[in-house]
């Protein structure tokens, strides 16, 4: 997508270096980071330089990519192992990282190590494009869902700064846009860490999307007023039955939605879809450091974005990054093969 | 409530000025103001350096008797009628404004302006005596709900820093507390203005209260998880038939609570409830300034209060202050007469 009429991927490989948009620093700042070895990419995810399930998929396996290219002939899988259990290890809940690692590792199995390095290379790139037909499938089939003059309701990002391009819960919003329609979003600001304020509002602002940004507290006043007519989320894990992991508070969103009657769409591709997770019970959540709700960073009035205190010295905070949506919540899943039901045989189904 | 070990009061009046708590700086710094007179306590008021219904009420009662003060013999009732408009346009949700202001208006039905001058500012003090009251037998009351070991989420600040004394929905807490029960508070950092984050963590630290902040976005999760055991919260206005305007957000909040089989108690003082209004469809709801969104006052590193901006340059936000949450969400009310079903009967009898 565009950044200043500039068309841009959140992530990518030069050479050897792994470069990606800084997303801490929007809307404030953009800046792109360079990531010169699997080392300095893992720490990338980790410290959310990069965020969103399919844009944490394809930075690990870029970092696979380097590790591929760093690893010395006389201990090429041993050093491979190790680099793959960095890369793991940096967040818990995307299933996309895992997928990606997976990928770029079994495309090696039986390769010597310089055709091994070659072919990581081409399946790390692959990932990343096949990310981006994904999404753009993904567009093609939500944009179905939203009719002339819809207001659309989404929580965090899962717009193109969560993927590779397009993105996920807006890729169905850009290209419904594109054909023609008339749409408004409703952008939950998604506290702690605000991906909605900062990241969505700014994505949406770029390609010239109407859109509004509220507090997650107002989005149960707005459906309860009818003032939203459906609700798109991205997901971080979707279990094989179709509860879905993503950013916290999208539980609730889902509750209220249903309450009343909004129809209530988590848009992914399969690559976020677990079939080893059965329940959503089985899908570890992410608790992230308390810093995260107790200060909070913007611009000051000197331009200079930094992090100010918002409780009393002393005061701690619980952090869970995630929760998960029962499938009993939502009415479909948009996914690359079409919009399905979030049932077991269904979800078996876009496998087949 | 004590702060720093001294006893305080939100709001009071000391000759012919009204002195409160500097809400807009806590937790980050404690100073007390003065208003010289009726307006400068009305534009206190509208600024929100007071908040919390009962608050407001006590403020506002606290005006009136300002306004009599102030108005001269010749043109008393005009002046006064005028004071009456000034202070009454300052907020629109909280029905104990409007119930404080009339009490006020209505002490000095017919009497002589020294008289009438005398009547006000006994009247105002007694509001604000009767909400102490009232605030300490809804504590009694709510504490027979809270069982030893209760885990109690609340939201927004409904605390002693929202009323005159004590709170509505945390004097039940701070009463179970010095019965000895073992209580621990979930505190919803409360988007946009954080009053749960700032004044609600500030109170429960000053009581020794154990608690812990969330956003808003987690209290979902850990209702889902059945780490909550019941949420109580205040109420800007309850309706004839139980439903309750409060802080945006407490809409959500009912409706996961209840959805998970969580006991959702509103508590609020008598003076909060509005005969007039028959259900909350009739209760205004105020939406407020959209740079309560769009930026964040906190404490740098520095400890100076500043403000960061959230969002990109160009980004409007949506304001919704209150929302409503229909009677059938609320287990029981619980008023200093004791604790009602969100009935038109039951709300009916605690006015017998």
């Amino acid at each position: 997508m565009l950044v200043n009429g500039t068309p841009y991927r959140t992530v990518w490989m030069d050479g050897q270096v792994v470069r990606m948009i800084e997303q801490r620093l929007l809307p404030h700042r953009f800046e792109v980071v360079a990531l010169r070895d699997h080392r300095e990419t893992a720490q990338a995810i980790r410290d959310m330089v990069i965020r969103g399930a399919p844009a944490i998929g394809a930075a690990g396996g870029y970092g696979m990519a380097q590790a591929a290219i760093e690893a010395p002939v006389q201990d090429f899988s041993g050093y491979l192992e190790r680099a793959m259990a960095t890369l793991r290890a940096t967040r818990p809940t995307a299933r996309n990282l895992f997928y990606a690692i997976e990928r770029v590792w079994a495309t090696m199995d039986g390769l010597a190590p310089a055709e091994a390095k070659a072919a990581a290379i081409r399946e790390a790139a692959a990932i990343a494009d096949d990310d981006v037909r994904a999404c753009q499938a993904i567009g093609r089939f939500g944009a179905d869902l939203i009719g002339d003059g819809a207001r659309i309701n989404t929580h965090c990002n899962a717009g193109w700064l969560a993927c590779v391009d397009w993105g996920t819960a807006l890729s169905p919003v850009y290209t419904a846009a594109r054909q023609g329609k008339r749409v408004f979003v409703f952008v939950d600001e998604t506290r702690p860490r605000n991906q909605g304020a900062s990241l969505t509002a700014w994505e949406l602002a770029q390609e010239h999307i109407p859109h509004t940004v509220i507090a997650d507290n107002a989005s149960g006043y707005f459906k309860k007023r009818k003032e939203i007519d459906l609700v798109i989320v991205g997901a971080d894990r979707i279990a094989a039955n179709g509860d879905t992991a993503n950013k916290i508070g999208t539980y609730p969103s889902a509750v209220v939605a249903r309450e009343n009657g909004i129809p209530f769409y988590v848009a992914a591709p399969r690559s976020t879809i677990d079939l080893r997770c059965a329940t959503g019970d089985q899908i570890p959540i992410e608790e992230r450091p308390e810093d995260e709700v107790l200060s909070i960073t913007g611009a000051g009035e000197d331009g200079r974005v930094q992090k100010v205190r918002l409780v009393p010295q002393g005061a701690t905070a619980r952090n869970p990054a995630f929760d998960v949506t029962p499938a009993e919540y939502i009415t479909g899943i948009i996914t690359e093969r079409g919009v399905v039901k979030p049932t077991k045989t269904a979800i078996a189904g876009l496998f087949a």
